[in-house]
């Protein structure tokens, strides 16, 4: 696996910076170091670094000095990739970086695919690929909840857990190998019922964990959250006291939000991605209206509503049709989980007759305006948030793991029909292995270039 | 000038990429550390570490592990700051950087200032003012010459010359002022003509240095140059190809760009600044006409102009009219280049009539559209900045700079004329002084905390 050419890639986010890293890695890392790098101190040369240590130094091309830098110095195996490796810190400038970037392709080092050093260091052994899969959920986590599913995954978490199954399905299928080599002898080394009970048991756990998937997904993207209502009822100043800056358009104007936005907010390391709706009212204008179908289809992909009212400008019986329209519009709304949300308390001389109605789905009396009671909306839609969160196990994330998952279970069924039907070794030996195909495929233990590509291809360049 | 607090800060840029560093500078760094880095092995501690190594461990904070992380450990003097320093190496997400800076908050670290790292390498001895200023420009250099000038600046280039001649100053001013110990006894060490030569040439130095301003700050922001004509007759198409990309909104309708673009190329090194200008047509639109106002201030900053005419559509005098025009409303339209450009060479069967009059001038025919001879323009540019390019010495390109020395030369001439005139020794020295004063503010052996912060504000964080 060692035996790869010397890849590069700027490690460091596009932009302006105090410090850039440009990265290295592959068997000739040192090599193709002295073409572009200069130790201040001439004594020191690239034969006798040792690992894991610093030296100052200048990068050059023809022309010239680029920056000074220093040198950064991973012996393999003691490297991310487990090759030589290096990194140079220069000077955070997308000039001096892409000028080192040339300078790299002309010292013949090859520019790194995304993802290509994870994936030398699941190559080398590093890591499992469901682990090195969560080094990119890592970076791009953005809740409490989303950085420790991702590091519980990328501290191997999940990979063992995938791999204990496997474990028992690789001597399940032994034993039924067994009886295959004496298959002229009519033997059964594997007991059925014993073995059902364990093939029963493999479900329940892989039915679990693809259960777990519908969570891991909201913990990774967040919950989708809409906010509906008439126009001018403050929806987006709502909006605004959430996100806690200025991003809709509010306006005094009544269907001013023409534009769906999508935000996230994260309340105590909970992710909601909020969906500003254009308002219900029925309008002649065609952008609005426009604005209004996207609405819809957005309301049907959130999994809470917050129905926001003017009190001071609505009587009970059109708040009642705006959520029988609502439910009639939105094939599933009945799942969602609907907040009511009295705006413009702040207006009000009484609560209007024939409100109880509305107590007893979940609503709030706030007033956007005067920042009342926005603290209570929050914990009532952190609490909405913990109320789907299951038992502490571990969670499915990854749309790969969910489809491998599924197989699983699908030959686990196969093999549990068959079990029952009492079919032959060979048939039952194919679909347990099967199976461990789809389950090792999880953790790389079966991989394919598809796979690998399909994996790495999401990463960024340069990790 | 070691007795400073410690310091944090996020020295790569935002956004998402695969490594993010945090760095620490100040006596503390390695006591304050370990309340946030764990090492994975647990036999390292961080009294012992050696400057320049790299260690493997983790940062938390009170919730648990937030992220796997690289140690680099800088020893005092031998890093940045010379103070004690560390860079945290973790993956770059803006969530973990984020987590990892609060844990640094609450572990009592402060968050430092703009440009505070660098700061402390100046006031720490590691360079002098106009070299740290030279690492932001180095940081923000986008060309091959605006990079060399801020790396040579850097290296100390314009500081020695800079320290020469406050060198000269200084050993006439001890001349004088020794007179002036002995002022009862009337004698003369300084040889007053011997001296009117020395500030002469001073004078003429500062005043070189002077009018390298004016190259220096065009090789730092880029030649402005600005492309003018009618409605559609390709300007847009022809920014573009120039641009190589398609910024400017190109159509068949005139008056399409109604936006002042601002964009940025380098030809071979020379960085220019496109100024795309609304047509030049009196329209009664409205926005378009606050486009063609707006694109006159443009001309009128532009160095070089680019007249771009079609010369399928418009007659020898319509140009004619055009070019008077431009002269006429832009007051310093002479002292411009002024480059005619005949598009739509594709479209034409013959050159028109009369066209020989502006040959005289720089003149360029191309077709935009298939293309043709804009390397040959691009030639033209590149001359046209060369031309201004006076010898290769030491140039100004620093605002800060440029005033201190037309202060000193001030305070020069105010010598000169007091050697003339004969006045006494004190004043002489007072004047001197004051020259002395402004050189040494540019290098900052003389600076306060007004000079200082006004320099480092410009910084970006964690430089």
């Amino acid at each position: 696996m060692m035996q790869q050419d010397t890849i590069f890639a700027q490690a460091t986010p596009q932009g302006y910076g105090a410090l850039g890293i440009i990265r290295l890695s592959g068997p000739k890392t040192f090599n193709f170091l002295h073409k572009i790098f200069r130790f201040s101190d001439s004594k020191k040369n690239f034969e006798t670094l040792h690992t894991h240590t610093i030296h100052f130094g200048h990068v050059f091309d023809e022309s010239g000095i680029i920056d000074e830098a220093l040198l950064s110095v991973f012996r393999t195996p003691k490297s991310y990739t487990k090759e030589d490796s290096a990194e140079l810190t220069v000077h955070g400038s997308p000039y001096i970086l892409k000028r080192i970037a040339l300078a790299m392709v002309d010292a013949e080092i090859r520019q790194a695919a995304p993802g290509e050093f994870t994936m030398r260091a699941f190559m080398n052994g590093r890591f499992d690929l469901s682990q090195a899969e969560a080094v990119a959920d890592l970076i791009s986590s953005h809740s409490d909840a989303s950085h420790d599913l991702a590091f519980r995954q990328f501290r191997g978490e999940f990979s063992s857990r995938i791999k204990e199954l496997r474990k028992e399905l690789i001597d399940f299928t032994a034993l039924i190998e067994l009886e295959l080599d004496f298959a002229d002898e009519d033997v059964e080394f594997a007991d059925r019922s014993r073995l059902l009970l364990l093939v029963n048991n493999l479900q329940s756990e892989t039915k679990l964990l693809i259960d777990s998937f519908a969570l891991g997904n909201v913990i990774k993207q967040g919950i989708p959250v809409t906010i509906t209502g008439r126009p001018n009822v403050g929806k987006s100043t709502l909006l605004n006291l959430l996100l806690k800056d200025d991003k809709a358009l509010v306006s005094e104007i009544p269907g001013t939000t023409r534009d769906s936005l999508e935000d996230i907010i994260s309340i105590d390391g909970i992710t909601f991605r909020f969906i500003d709706t254009a308002g219900l009212r029925i309008s002649d204008d065609v952008v609005e209206n426009m604005g209004i179908e996207r609405a819809l289809q957005m309301t049907e992909k959130a999994e809470i509503v917050l129905y926001v009212a003017d009190l001071s400008d609505i009587s009970v019986e059109e708040i009642q049709n705006d959520l029988d329209d609502l439910k009639q519009r939105i094939p599933s709304f009945e799942n969602k989980k609907l907040i009511v949300i009295f705006n413009k308390i702040d207006l009000l001389q009484e609560i209007p007759h024939g409100i109880q109605k509305f107590l007893e789905s979940d609503t709030i009396f706030i007033s956007a305006k005067r920042r009342e009671n926005i603290a209570m909306l929050e914990e009532m839609l952190k609490e909405t948030a913990m109320n789907r969160k299951t038992e502490d196990g571990v969670v499915v994330s990854n749309t790969r793991h969910y489809e491998a998952l599924l197989r699983t279970n699908q030959a686990l069924s196969r093999v549990e029909n068959g079990i029952t039907e009492g079919i032959s070794q060979d048939l039952l030996s194919s679909d347990l292995r099967d199976a461990m195909h789809h389950l090792g495929s999880i953790t790389g233990e079966i991989t394919n270039d598809d796979i690998l590509n399909s994996v790495f291809s999401n990463f960024c360049i340069g990790k």
